[in-house]
């Protein structure tokens, strides 16, 4: 078994050693859901990002598959691809240039290996699964502008996630300029601003390390397309330049089997869009990304249609935890918290609610059948926040995510909302019940469970995170509770 | 100075003495916003309730009040009176008998004695008042049928509140039927049912002696006229017995000037009656009682129309406390929160918060505006919850309501609610700014007071109980704060 620091290796070499395998010639072979790089050499006159069209066409057996390529600087060319199915593939690029088009080449599609479980989909409507058939509970936390620090920082926050409780990460493809952020970042994604033309390969190469050191961790890359914290003018590009950058990330970024779409954080707070442009950008990664990785788009006040098809979960910012049973019935979508506040004392509202009160978060909307994500943002003497910058953790609220992730990971699969239950509990119906008293305080609790089916509780102490048998029920039964308020209680079918 | 123990006694001997006064002939003395008994006999064949109308006219000055009143059993008839104005003053009684009519009679009405502050009435739109000009801001409790237990656990009662922080009291006319409380009341308000003719005066005169009692203690009797929580018939008697009842009632009881009326409690859960129900008892109210006592109405679901010119205060069930700076600007009164759930540990929602958590609620109501009420349910071997029967208080948060109602009464009077404020927040311009952090735990906090004036700073800890000067500020501002939640920072203008 391959320990986390071979994987981190692993994910080093293959993210420095793609260029060389691409370029050699004869079979090769890449493991399935990994990354394959068709590489070519082409022109460099011009403007080769926008002047250049590169795409491929991969087969296998009578699937074919249709991807665009991009432009790595110093006439480099790369199509990249992640294949799904094992087995041989082959296939052939096409371009506007001669010199590009009709290379083909073929190579061989081994198992995964270990620790790779492909990529993340949704599965059974309000919940998520690994293409292996592995599950998946998103745990997420944020550092929006990690991958814009010093890369001593960057390594820092790696280290910190080695031991964190989280498998998600949302963070920003465009650097951030706002309170406790303004620097300007090491590396531009784009370099000609405006205009936009011209991409910058240092920065997109560091995005891929760091998106593959993620996944080496089980750490989904949540990638944030568009947001307001702007200073640069990449909130307003304009569409065609918009739909260049969608198709050039989705062109480097798309094959990394951890990768996700977040089309914007605070979509409703960025100025000078209408709403047409926002179906736009689902409607261009809908047509450009060949794996349909998941889509969604998080608010501030005013919420996206989450119902709109091309949505694949919604990303809720708020604390409105009991309307996710309505909701997933709405949207019949799995719904994630990705913000609910951060734990911290910054002066603001959103940044200084206390680890009780995040612990309690994720074990409410773990309670009423959604999923819930981190952030924190305690005062820094460098302003190295978590939810911004990475670096270290200082707060109390993970230890108890890691508690509940625990729980939720030994949990049946597609747990769902009970109808209107007396306190917020998700069930997997003669099998499992996770209860959650918040802030009440009942001394006894009167339950019905299926007769003839023998359950045994479990009293949870969440913040203790203690879980202490409390013997075994059946039917209608009243039993004891300690009356202390923020105890869940779990009761699970016996063998 | 009168020692509480002293009032009491008073308190006692007035309700018991009131016959004998009345009855003696000469000018005699009661005190402003005392009670003044014009005592006849008359007639007690047929149904004296029914059959006797018996009023009288109260005249001082240039000033005329006319007062209905009631029969008492045993061919006593009572016209009860209070008096709001010093000096002489006379009456004549009225009635459809010949031998109640046309009595007449004077008194003198004296200075209020020291303790007595007179009838609480609406002040500066949002907020209370005692009619000597002391201020008043509820700090209510909940003992919905605590004059319906065996004596010596009313008596229990009022020595549990000798000691507790709380100056109002809800508190039903009828008994009550509901879960823990399935006993028979010991005595019955009405005796024929159905009719409800035939009033029974050994329950009217307990009822008398402790809403004495309470007044003698300070606090304000919260009459709820109709309730739900029906076993007798009460919920639903009819038109007519209706405004027979309102009627008696306020013949009985709107003299004591520590007498609030509550139309319902949780009038939405009464089964029978239609909207304009409601509207009529209002109607009636406003017409027999002399004095305009206090007037409001609780729901449960649906909240009747506070904006009504006959509701006095808005007498609120849940915890939307930050609606209250809205409620009061559409309303333009005073915004009670008479049950934001209680705290306890029986298996009901509205019954298990946290002591924390009710604490949390007092300073929420009263940092966005408004008044909050105290209920609390414990289970109990003998099922004597305080919420319902009274007795003795177990919980936590009455420690922390007075520590709470200490501030508030040092405060000036007629605090708003801040515009928009970062933090929920009262004040009164330029005076005094009450700040309550809830689950944020700012590190720091920068606030802009007027220039030119000096503000001594103390931070609060709601749940220790401890003030900490934290120095003087004027104008912007930033300053330390403890970085724990459900913390307060108060500023007040020094001298």
């Amino acid at each position: 078994m391959m320990t986390r620091r071979d994987i981190l290796a692993a994910a080093v070499a293959a993210a420095q050693g793609v260029r060389l395998r691409a370029q050699a010639t004869g079979p090769r072979t890449v493991e399935r859901w990994g990354v394959y790089d068709v590489n070519l050499s082409g022109p460099t006159g011009g403007n080769p990002f926008v002047d250049v069209r590169i795409s491929a066409e991969f087969r296998h057996e009578h699937r074919t598959v249709e991807v665009d390529g991009f432009y790595d600087g110093n006439g480099s060319y790369k199509v990249r691809f992640s294949p799904d199915m094992v087995g041989e593939w082959s296939y052939t690029t096409r371009s506007n240039r001669q010199e590009l088009a009709g290379h083909t080449g073929t190579f061989t599609c081994s198992a995964a290996a270990s620790g790779n479980h492909g990529p993340v989909s949704v599965r059974d409507t309000s919940h998520f699964g690994f293409a292996d058939g592995t599950p998946y509970a998103p745990f997420g936390t944020t550092c929006y502008a990690w991958t814009h620090q010093p890369p001593e920082l960057q390594d820092e926050t790696l280290r910190t996630l080695r031991t964190a409780p989280f498998n998600k990460m949302r963070m920003c493809i465009f650097p951030k300029w706002y309170e406790y952020n303004r620097d300007e970042p090491r590396l531009q994604p784009i370099l000609d601003r405006p205009g936009f033309t011209r991409y910058n390969p240092e920065y997109w190469r560091n995005l891929e390390f760091r998106v593959l050191q993620l996944q080496a961790l089980g750490i989904e890359a949540d990638l944030i397309l568009f947001h307001p914290y702007d200073h640069w003018g990449y909130a307003l590009m304009g569409a065609e330049a918009d739909e260049r950058y969608l198709r050039y990330t989705v062109a480097r970024m798309a094959a990394y089997r951890n990768v996700w779409w977040s089309v914007a954080n605070e979509w409703d707070l960025v100025k000078g869009k209408i709403r047409a442009e926002w179906d736009r950008y689902f409607e261009i990664l809908q047509e450009a990304d060949p794996y349909s990785r998941l889509r969604s788009i998080h608010h501030s006040r005013v919420m996206y249609d989450h119902g709109r098809s091309w949505v694949t979960h919604a990303s809720i910012q708020g604390d409105q935890f009991e309307r996710t049973p309505e909701w997933r019935e709405t949207w019949r979508k799995p719904v994630v918290f990705d913000e609910c506040k951060y734990e911290g004392n910054i002066p603001k509202r959103w940044g200084d609610i206390s680890a009780q009160e995040m612990a309690r978060r994720f074990w409410l909307g773990t309670a009423y059948g959604g999923y819930v994500g981190h952030g924190e943002t305690y005062l820094d003497p460098h302003d190295i926040l978590w939810w911004s910058k990475g670096g270290v953790l200082k707060g109390q609220s993970p230890a108890r995510i890691a508690f509940l992730r625990k729980i939720v990971e030994a949990a049946p699969l597609a747990l769902s909302p009970l109808t209107n239950p007396y306190y917020p509990a998700v069930a997997s119906a003669g099998e499992y019940y996770l209860y959650y008293t918040d802030y009440h305080q009942p001394a006894e609790f009167t339950l019905e469970l299926p007769a003839g089916i023998q359950f045994a509780a479990d009293i949870i102490d969440p913040w203790e995170m203690t879980i202490t048998p409390a013997g075994t029920y059946s039917g209608k039964f009243t039993m004891k509770l300690p009356g202390r308020p923020y105890t869940a209680v779990r009761f699970r079918k016996t063998a």
